[in-house]
């Protein structure tokens, strides 16, 4: 059996996810690759946490140059979250000849071109599938299965904690501050819900699929972005009375050369698919001039779920080496 | 630019489609891919039908051996249906070293085993995304992006001409007879549509997608089938009362090391996101360990949604053999 040694950068919620996921599935997965995978480095400081796993003490490491100097390591899986800081050493990684994997939307959004640009110049695979829409396959599903198409627009749910939020305050009929409180709560929201509720990691994510779908760079801040925070009760009621929910969507379209996106809440007819994606599930819907209309839906969160995103490049990364 | 030749086997619907999607998004999906596609070959009887397509009368051919003799040819894309010939066409086209797509479930599903054994004693790709859903990235999404799940149950609305009919005798109250004369009319169901409402095409289906997710091979006549031809409107009018739609649906579970499946009318809440799917489209609900519930959603059948997933497993093995 072949083997693949990655690097994980950061055990937060999301890594934690990532190197449960292998422990708990090992042998589905060697069985589905006929490839050994083994985590040799865990970059991270806070290595005294209760998370729920066993880790050879020999695998943490503080010192970032210790992975990109090992030759033994060919993906670095980087969930530390943040821009400057993981960009670098996703950077690095790839100019150590290291394959990349990352879930970071904030930096692949903020970053694309160089860090797309440093992986072809150095001839080493960078994937981010679960920086948009967390274990759905979005990213892998348009750029290879759906590649024939040329799309026409396409239009998503793609935060979960908005998404609870407004599902809440729709089938609750509660308004939006005691909803959010409870969402912090439960841990659906965080202390500071800002990037959440103003749109921003829609913006993110919209930014990606923007390059993704259409071929074209736009920036998240370049991006019309409406928020949540001004949704009343009163909206939420008016749109039932015209048999609609709102929901905040990421949108694009093409008319002619021309493509448009925003982020913004929307009235959407009770008849749409997207209509019924509920609390923390995220949905794309795509229309494609072959394909005509493509839903993929899921849990656009959660360590597990975006767990199996980042192994499912992984996997991919891992076969495409040791084919070679 | 690199070039692929391919061979079409059949010019009927999906293989007009086919040659159809290549016409319309020649240039994107050269800018995609940087391979120029090819059709050298197609193999057709009739080469005088209006299919609304100009065909280079050299590319013509009624000799299949002059296909499998020709080294110039890397894909052979099969679309002449049935279960024998074809079968026989994918295995010689495998033998000669020809990579090989198909939209034909019957074939794939009657001859998994030698199917997958004989191209890989051969070394070659063999790709059946279309063969279920249509247009659905179902397939590789299952072998890549979510690979690294093991599999707790899936079901799905698998057959367009099932479910048109079921969405409208659900909509506008009809009975079953009239329902079905209205499908035959508008070529939704076929003159003898046997092999759609006994349920046996969505059987082809789930067969071949018991060997994907849960890599055991179930033969479709093995498996427990009821069709739609009993399905009352009274049955159709109990179900709304306990806010319910009856769906066909192709289901399967793994409890402990026992996995079952069956095709069969059941009855779904309205709350679940299956209920809304309506018409000829078609979803597969899945729930894996780690990615939880998934579902991906499109149309199940026409040509060009079919193209369009023949056509992404046919670029998927262009950039594989021009990357080697």
């Amino acid at each position: 059996m072949k083997k693949i040694n990655i690097a994980i950068l950061g055990l937060g919620n999301i890594g934690t996810g990532t190197y449960k996921l292998l422990e708990m599935n090992r042998k589905h997965i060697e069985q589905a690759t006929d490839i050994d995978f083994q985590v040799k480095w865990i970059l991270e400081k806070y290595t005294e946490l209760d998370r729920g796993i066993v880790v050879d003490p020999k695998r943490w490491t503080q010192d970032p140059d210790e992975i990109m100097s090992d030759p033994c390591v060919d993906v670095v899986v980087e969930l530390l979250g943040g821009i400057e800081f993981s960009t670098k050493l996703m950077i690095d990684a790839m100019n150590a000849g290291k394959h990349v994997v990352t879930a970071n939307k904030a930096a692949v959004a903020a970053n694309f071109e160089i860090l797309t640009e440093t992986a072809e110049k150095n001839g080493v695979l960078f994937r981010y599938e679960a920086s948009v829409g967390g274990g759905i396959p979005l990213i892998n599903a348009i750029t290879t299965s759906l590649v024939a198409n040329e799309w026409v627009e396409f239009f998503g749910i793609l935060n979960g904690t908005t998404n609870f939020i407004l599902t809440k305050m729709t089938e609750e009929k509660l308004p939006y501050d005691v909803v959010l409180s409870e969402a912090q709560e439960r841990g659906f929201a965080e202390a500071d819900p800002t990037a959440d509720v103003e749109g921003i990691d829609v913006a993110n994510k919209l930014s990606i699929l923007m390059s993704i779908v259409f071929g074209k760079r736009v920036r998240p801040e370049e991006i019309p972005t409406t928020g949540i925070t001004k949704i009343t009760s009163r909206d939420i009621d008016d749109a039932a009375k015209d048999n609609c929910v709102i929901k905040l969507l990421a949108s694009a379209k093409k008319v002619g050369d021309e493509i448009t996106c925003s982020v913004e809440p929307v009235l959407l007819n009770k008849k749409h698919p997207l209509s019924e994606v509920n609390d923390e599930f995220n949905a794309l819907f795509l229309k494609g001039n072959a394909v005509d209309d493509v839903m993929l839906y899921g849990k656009g969160a959660g360590p597990l779920p975006t767990a199996s995103a980042i192994w499912g490049d992984v996997i991919e990364i891992g076969r495409s080496v040791t084919n070679e």
